[in-house]
Formats: structure tokens, C-alpha cells, sequence
């Protein structure tokens, strides 16, 4: 955290004179009346005019400046120091694992003075947190990213892909990335495909609540983690969260198949259009498999990447009445390749079928989801359908929008052709489409 | 259906030649060999080289014309007649019913020979296929359109509210109105705002399987919505489909919180954030009031239309890594209005912060909604969500997307001033907002 965070004009000269730093307790005084707190950093949003202060109460107050506005430091503050004990010898008895830190609400600790999130992922901090990791595996702690999960990237996760590959080429046995529940679908989904068969099962993992709050899911998010990646008999990439608001069950989906469906409740994941892969019971610490065609875990063995990726995509939620000049602007910047999440079986309204058609015409991939999330696209049941599928329109099975998104910037990192692409987009690679059992006999 | 639907150019010149129609059996010869079929129609993106005929097989199978072809008429199709028993005549206990037509699967029937949907609702064909409502109420049908729904728009809705306030101010004690599935929850939204305090329950009802094949839900759900609207206890907009598989149980969706979450199933239909509001047990006949904060159905009554909207707006579901120039350019397309699809509890990356103020400069509303659609989005809990605050982002509470984007076009239609737009959007006017019970204590 910068020294005076977020504040400019004013407030940060005022704050510089009197040698105040976020976190310092201080007095504000101005005509007379004064008001004791710990300065509160700002972001770049706020105006300059204000300086925040939390008081004894709790509550947060903006103080305006200028004017006889005298500002004095009473006390320093000092980092919070939380009691760590010792980090245990390796023991060697026990496996190791790999602990990649990217950010999220796991892999944090609040600052309860400033309201700030500071990361704490060092080992000494997981031991801190979570005493039990000492009996499980000498772990070993990567502080890889710190950042908001909204604000990741393909380079990101090609840099996870890698310290994923290099802990797996070291031997390790059990790796976990901690990673912010917004976008870790979408993480999931990339090193799904980059990740070339990995030996062991990877791990990611976030919490819906901080780690130190009473209600946390961290901990046993966690654990059960690391357990599942050290024992659990298949690989791959997966997801392990809450199954239930209960801490009892673990629930471990596919990479490519899971999506974050609450913004708030501990099981907001889900499987969608698979069976969960397995279920992780906290208290026998037993893994139950529920899906038999997952890959095997293999003893021994490396993971290779193939980690390039073209972003210029996007994906496209369609809506009645939507405008054809917007579907134009999008692909008019420079597009190599859209998914339509399209309504019900894959459809679009027909104003737009011209802007797809001289689309494809200019040999962008048009590839068509569903915006119901469950259940699979079929554009041969209405003649509408069969229209898209003329146009050039590729129908993408069951697969989850978000994951078709990933998938694209993927094939088009390594497709040498066009028809690759279609081959590639339309062929199950590592789970994201399903087999079509329960589908037969629907439409008119 | 036009005589010649979709063909063009020399299989057009050929046809009219031979005086051909659709539906005809025609005779297709070429160098000797000869075949037999139905002439099936063709779309606008078909080439122009083929004509299409439906074999006794039931297969369909496209023949090369050129060169010398001869095409002749063996036997002229016919219309399919339905065995219609006679309308029943009026019966003075009867309450008056009427159903209004839009299209979609649940107001076709399957012409097996050409392989056409057409739509089917008149009130002889209603009550052939549906003798049980001669007991239930005098029907009066009203074929409004005949239109996939995805192709419908805000002229459609307004259309569509008209039609009831007339059949609800003539005196009508129950209004269905049979819709595609794919947007009947954008539509269910647009008429809860647009009909202003409608006395009695206005039901949206679709199905999944067309009425004439045997696993339909047709009957089960327009028979349920039928009784449903004359007789349940509450008013306003709904939504009733299949609650499950079976036909037993019919979900009672309010129209604001209901949204399409399967491709094909039965059940698709699910209220979000929203408890049902009622059950209609098929056994039994009877309906079980599940939410008791629905408006009453008052004896007498009027509905008023507002039924002004403004569609210069956008849905744009975020993505990690979206480009800066995506959004740009959709919001360069002269919107007055944007929601979007924020992740987890209404993120967007911080690559997007600068596009999105400068479109709230330029007094464009910018709404936040959760692409998780479960939960609610809470811009105060993280601080990247509170920039998002002060740049002028106006959190939607728990409204579904597909709602907030159509009462956006509402409120556009109505409201004199940017405030006017802000306060009326995160006012809950028709039970879109639902209150913040269950989330206290959620985020770190």
C-alpha cells in the first residue's frame, strides 16, 4: 500500500506537511473542533478535497480540507503483526505441495484500521491460518499475482500455467491455486486447455467470505483442496468450493464446466450440463468420484504448455430488439472470432443475420451458445436455426458460453486455418462438451 | 406461406414454369432418372441451384437444377384440414377468456408433409385440440402475430399490452397470451411495466414440445394458465410452465424474476432471486399462493398502458480481458443506456473504468447487474467496486439483467431527467427489486 493512497490536490499537500501515512492515527482540526482517527487511503476516483479518517466507532468520515485546516500525527501506525508460530521442519515423510497465490478474497487478510485487503500467503501465513496444513504436506508458497480477479488476463494465465507446470516438473503432488471467485471460471476454463495433460489434479480454490471472518469458507475451501490435489485418483483442472452453505461437503467440478451462479452465497458454483466430478466429505477427509470419465492421475509425469492466445474476441449476449449497428461496431474492431450467446435452442433475431453473414464473409468465427446456460444449442429445429447454420453460424453443443469465449482465444492462438478453428471449436478437447445422452427427441 | 418461400434465381424460373407450389408433389427429372416428393420451402440464405423435396421416405433431399432438368406437377398439395368439432355456443355461466396469439411452439402445429410450423389458433382449433376449455370459459382468440420470439421487439410489446387492456377493459376474467419461449421472460418484464395495475393475472404460457407430439407440455400449461388467470387470487404479469418433468405441478413465475435456464426441458423456467409466486396442481385443479406480496385481483378495473420505451440501449456481459475498444464502440453508437454484466457482486475490469466514465459524462445511464443472475450486486464491499461508485455506476440491487435491460428502456421512454432515470431504476416498481433479507453479512 503507497503512502498516501488515492490522494491528490489538497488533502495529499496537507498530508505530506505533516507527515501523516495511511494507517496513522491523526487529528483533524479546523475552526476550532477537532476529529481523532486512522487515516483511510482513497482511490484515484475520489475527489482531492476530502481526508478520510476511521473513527473509534468504526464508522468512516470524510473531512474536508482548506481553509485553517491543521492536520497533526499522533501515532504511527504499524503494520498489523499477527502471531505466526514457527513454520515447521519439512518432514520427510510427507508429500509436497504447492500453494500458487494469484489474489481474491482466499488469499487475504482485512486490515480492520484501514478497511484494506493486504494479501497473506506467505507460509509462515497459511501455518498461521490453517495449523492442520502441518500434517498434510511440506507446502510450498508462491505469492504469484495479488490482484483482483476481475482484472486478470490471458497473460495471467499463461503465468499461472507456468508456475503451475514448474511445481508439477519439480515433483510436486498436490498443486492449489487460491484465486478470486469472479473470474475463476473463465482461469479454469484457459489452463484446461493450456495445461497439456497434466499427471495430478490442479486445484483452484477461492472463498465467498475472508478468511477472518467467523463465517469464512477459506479454511475448509482449502483443505480440501489440498487433499483433493495430494490424493484424488484423477487429474486435470478443477474447482473446489462449498457444495452446500454447510462446511461438510466439498464440491470439485471440471475446469470447463463450472460457473459462478451467486454472488454471495458459499455454494455459488455449480456444474452445468456435467456431473459434479467428485465430492470431498471434511469430516472422513474421503474423496467420493462421481463422474467416471475423468483422466486418470498418473504417478509420474510432465506437463507441457501450449499457452498462446489471441484476445481479439468477445463474447455477445443477444437480446430482443438488440441493434444490428451494435453487433456491426463490435465486429468492426477487428475481430477474429465472437460466441453468441443466442436465446433458447442458439437463435438471434433475423436483423442481424446480415452483420453475422458479412462476418464470416471476412472469415471471422461465429460461434453460437446459449444463454439458458443449461441444456444444448441445435440450430436444425426451426428453419431460423437452419438459417444461422447457412449463414456460417458453428453451433457449440453444450458448452458453456464463458468457457466457448476461452476456448476461441485458445484455438485461434494455434489454428492455421479457418477450418481448424471449426474443427477444433467443435471437437471435445478436455470435457467442455458433452456427450449427447439426454438431448435426443426435444423440439417440435 | 408464399408459393415459392425462398426460391430464387433458376430453380425460381424452373418451378413457376412447371407452375409448381409449395406442398405440391412435383416430379424432378434429370438425364433419365426421375423423383418424387413434396416441394419443400427454402430460406433466403439457401443458394439458388437447388430445389428441395420431402421423399415418401420422410427424408429430405436437395436436387441440383441446370442443364436439363424438366420439372413437372403431379398432384396439387392441400392445405391439412384438422377435424374440427364445432365451437361450442357461448354459455352464460361462463366467465369470458381470451387468448391472445404471438407465435412460438405452443400456438403451432408440425405440417409433417412440408415440415412447416404453422400457427394454429383459432378458437375451433383450440378447443379441437383442447376440448377440456368448453367447460372452463368462453374463449375469444386473437391471433396477434406469428413470430418466432426472438424476432420480437419493443413494437411487439407494445402491441401485446394493447391487446390485453382492450380484452381486460370489454370485461375479459382471464387473459393468456401464447409466446415463444426463447424471449417470453423479456417480454413477461415489458408487460409488467407497461401495464399499469391490471386487475386481474395476465399469464405468458409457451411450451417446449409442440402440441402435436406426444411428450408436449402445450395442453398441460395453456389449460393451466387459462384457470389460472381466471381464478387465482392475485393480478399482474406471470409467467406459468412446467414446474418439473411431469405434468403435474405448474410453476407460477412473476414476470419480472423469471428467466428461460434450459435449451429444452420441460422446466426451464425458473424464478431468480424470487420465491414462485404459486403452484397450480394439475390433479387437483387448484393453486397454492407461494409469495403473499402479489398485488389482488380487484373485481373491477381498469388497465392503462405506459407503454413508451426507448431501445438506444445495450446489454454488454463482461469478460476478464475484455478490450477497452469493445466498449467504446458500443457506447459510441449513441446509447442513452447500458447495463451490464458485471462478475461476482458487480465487477468489471479497471481497463474499463475510463469508457465508462466518460459515457456517464456524457449523461449515459450506466447500470450494474450480476452475470452469476443469482444474488445480489453490492458495489461496497470490495474497493474496486466503490470506484465503480464514484465514476457514477448505479448498482441494480438483484434484478435479473434481462429485466434491468427492459425496464431501462421504460424508464428511458418516460423519465425527464438523468436523476429521474437513476431514481426510478433503483426504485422497485413491480416486484423487481426484491428486498435484502438474506444478504446481510455477505463479502469480507
Amino acid at each position: 500500500m503507497k503512502a498516501l493512497e488515492g490522494y491528490r490536490g489538497l488533502a495529499l499537500k496537507l498530508l505530506q506537511e505533516s507527515g501523516a501515512q495511511i494507517g496513522d492515527l491523526i487529528e483533524v482540526t479546523r475552526d476550532g473542533e477537532s476529529l481523532r482517527g486512522f487515516l483511510m487511503p482513497r482511490s484515484e476516483y475520489d475527489d482531492e478535497n476530502h481526508v478520510v479518517l476511521k473513527l473509534s466507532s468504526g464508522y468512516n468520515v470524510g473531512l474536508r480540507v482548506g481553509g485553517s485546516v491543521a492536520i497533526r500525527v499522533l501515532e504511527k501506525g504499524v503494520k498489523p503483526m499477527f502471531k505466526r508460530p514457527p513454520r515447521p521442519p519439512p518432514k520427510p515423510g510427507l508429500p509436497e505441495a504447492y500453494v500458487i497465490s494469484t489474489g481474491g478474497t482466499i488469499a487475504s487478510r482485512v486490515d480492520y484500521r484501514t478497511g484494506g485487503v493486504e494479501p497473506a500467503l506467505n507460509a509462515e501465513d497459511l501455518y498461521s491460518i490453517y495449523p492442520e496444513l502441518s500434517e498434510l504436506a511440506n507446502i510450498h508458497t508462491t505469492l504469484l499475482y495479488s490482484e483482483f480477479s476481475e482484472n486478470l488476463t490471458k497473460e495471467h494465465w499463461a503465468g499461472m500455467a507456468r508456475a503451475v507446470a514448474e511445481a508439477v516438473n519439480s515433483g510436486a503432488q498436490g498443486v492449489v491455486i487460491c484465486h478470486g471467485t469472479d473470474t475463476m471460471g473463465y482461469t479454469a476454463a484457459a489452463l484446461s486447455f493450456i495445461l497439456q495433460h497434466p499427471p495430478i489434479p490442479i486445484i483452484l480454490v477461492g472463498s465467498q467470505r475472508s478468511s477472518d471472518r467467523p463465517s469464512s469458507d477459506a479454511p475448509s475451501n482449502l483443505i480440501a483442496a489440498l487433499k483433493i490435489s495430494l490424493s484424488a485418483p484423477f487429474a486435470g483442472v478443477y474447482v473446489a468450493m462449498h457444495e452446500s452453505s454447510s462446511d461438510e461437503y466439498i464440491a470439485v467440478h471440471r475446469g470447463v464446466k463450472v460457473r459462478k451462479c451467486h454472488t454471495s452465497a458459499r455454494d455459488a458454483f455449480k456444474s452445468i450440463n456435467a456431473p459434479l466430478a467428485a465430492r470431498y466429505h471434511a469430516l472422513t477427509g474421503t474423496i467420493q468420484v462421481l463422474d467416471d470419465h475423468l483422466p486418470l492421475r498418473r504417478e509420474m509425469g510432465e506437463v507441457k504448455l501450449e499457452e498462446r492466445m489471441d484476445d481479439n474476441v468477445c463474447l455477445v449476449k443477444f437480446y430482443p430488439g438488440m441493434k444490428p449497428k451494435i453487433l456491426e461496431s463490435i465486429l468492426d474492431s477487428g475481430l477474429r472470432g465472437i460466441i453468441l450467446e443466442g436465446s433458447g435452442l442458439g437463435h438471434v433475431s433475423k436483423a442481424l443475420y446480415e452483420p453475422i453473414r458479412k462476418a464470416v464473409e471476412r472469415g471471422v468465427f461465429v460461434g453460437m451458445t446459449s444463454q439458458c446456460l443449461w441444456g444444448r444449442v441445435n440450430l436444425n429445429v426451426y428453419y431460423t436455426g437452419r438459417d444461422l447454420l447457412k449463414i456460417g453460424v458453428v453451433p457449440l453443443e453444450d458448452m458453456l458460453p464463458e468457457t466457448a469465449l476461452v476456448k476461441l482465444m485458445w484455438v485461434l492462438g494455434r489454428a492455421n486455418s479457418f477450418e481448424e478453428v471449426k474443427e477444433l471449436m467443435t471437437r471435445n478437447l478436455v470435457g467442455e462438451i458433452s456427450e449427447t445422452r439426454w438431448f435426443q427427441g426435444c423440439g417440435p
